[in-house]
């Protein structure tokens, strides 16, 4: 988490902007402002980043994006970098990339939004966009792994699969092994995919439940307490009530908070209503580190 | 100082950026990245800043100024905010105003600089600019105040001149007390203007000397080590020995060294060099309060 503020930073919170660990990616969510020395503080280099992933164009989610892109650069960073944005968001995207002068080497690529659904396709995770009801056009996201399968010790023991034959099971699905062949079936159980939702600047709407549906772990904005609902609604917010409501109904495992308003500085209060609904909350502090919860397995 | 920092921002360093407190006034000097979050920790409100000031428009000099502007609108800021940058910036200019979508409802005027000269004149100081040697247009600035006087208790009192007749005294040049005309020059004594400069991102060049000149304060950029002085020459910057250099040649009082590389987590090396050329040097740590050295007095 590279900061936890919303609108207004404080002593204590800087801009929201937390980056996603996945296997060997990493992405980048809603750059604020000093997340390239957030970055060093939490130990990422710009190097490990593959995706920018902006919500919308509001400053408290953007204004880093110059400063990162910059340091791509100056740090010769070799891969394609893509960002992601609203598609109604592109001239102030065009204004963050050339906001100051550098030297622009690194390879950006510009990925407008233009309607839900899939925007990056890996062998190992998608990425999908869907639209939130903000104040202005905002996309939440969602990064889906596909179902796999755990191999089973025991079993592969029992069977004779060891070593390299183990990859050719994996890859083919089959294998001989003692003068039979061994089926993927036989010696592994299903794996869920996990899910990791990311519901930024936006009302209660479906669309916040869609994208935390089933999820494993839900970043979600909880700017507001319970007593303020009314201005929540107003400009288009959540309060933490409605957050841990949102990942209650959509069934999701555990519930991190972030982008709260300066009028409160203790987070404690937000982490309290929102466990009084569900279960498993982080109220999220910056330079925090949070595992998303380990796979449950289904019986094989 | 908001930030000590020169292109890469590490842990301990923002990005530069600083505030110069000149009685009611207070002048924004090359905000960087988190300059709004640098401003709370050190209690400056934006609603406190009439002028901002950019020495030139490389990214760590001006991409904290988005957020200035938009927190200048959002805490409603009645008065105008002039910024004044290098006229050959003006694209990014306008580029950071409208970086992202705000409600964008303050009063800043831009005032781009064409030459070197005087871009302020208030009552109370004047601002002038001078060009410097960097890889992009870059301006130092100076900040002036005129000659004043300093009352002499013992001969006002003597003069029998107390109260408002001290004010008519200040307004009008004499004023009469006890059936006599008592001027102003028999009651007081010269009071020199102070003088503050500002020398960014330069190499060693006459206009730096020039803007220090007889200055009580120069904070001067220091990026570099004497062992670095090739580097430095290679990419417009100086070191902290030609930082000091510079301030002894223009008889400057106090150096104020920032601006520092990465490669050096240490202030103290900048110290130890820049003292033995300079004996009030002081190398500044992010959120330090320096203060302006005492006026000189002359005898009467």
């Amino acid at each position: 988490m590279l900061g936890t503020a919303s609108q207004v930073p404080t002593r204590e919170r800087n801009h929201v902007g937390f980056v996603l660990r996945w296997d060997a990616d990493a992405l980048l969510f809603d750059p604020g402002e000093a997340t390239q020395q957030q970055l060093t503080r939490m130990g990422v280099s710009v190097n490990d980043l593959s995706h920018i992933c902006l919500t919308h164009l509001h400053g408290d989610h953007c204004l880093g994006l110059p400063g990162v892109l910059a340091r791509c650069s100056l740090d010769r960073v070799r891969h394609p970098v893509e960002v992601h944005y609203p598609a109604s968001g592109a001239i102030y995207v065009e204004r963050l990339r050339h906001a100051a002068i550098y030297d622009d080497q690194a390879d950006i690529r510009q990925r407008p939004i233009e309607a839900d659904g899939v925007v990056v396709a890996t062998p190992g995770w998608t990425l999908s966009a869907r639209r939130l009801d903000h104040s202005v056009e905002a996309f939440g996201y969602r990064l889906e792994e596909p179902e796999g399968r755990h191999f089973l010790p025991d079993r592969l023991r029992a069977a004779g699969v060891s070593g390299p034959m183990v990859h050719e099971l994996e890859a083919a699905g089959q294998v001989r092994a003692r003068g039979r062949v061994v089926r993927l079936e036989e010696v592994s159980e299903p794996r869920a995919g996990q899910v990791v939702a990311v519901v930024m600047d936006t009302r209660v709407c479906d669309a916040a439940i869609e994208l935390a549906r089933d999820a494993d772990l839900v970043v979600c904005e909880s700017t507001f307490l319970d007593a303020e609902t009314d201005l929540a609604g107003r400009y288009g917010h959540l309060t933490a009530r409605q957050a841990a409501t949102i990942a209650r109904e959509a069934g999701a495992r555990r519930l991190v908070l972030t982008h709260y308003s300066q009028r409160h500085p203790d987070t404690g209060a937000f982490a309290r209503e929102a466990a009084a609904i569900h279960d498993d909350v982080v109220a999220a502090r910056d330079l925090d580190r949070i595992d998303v919860p380990r796979r449950i397995r289904r019986s094989g």
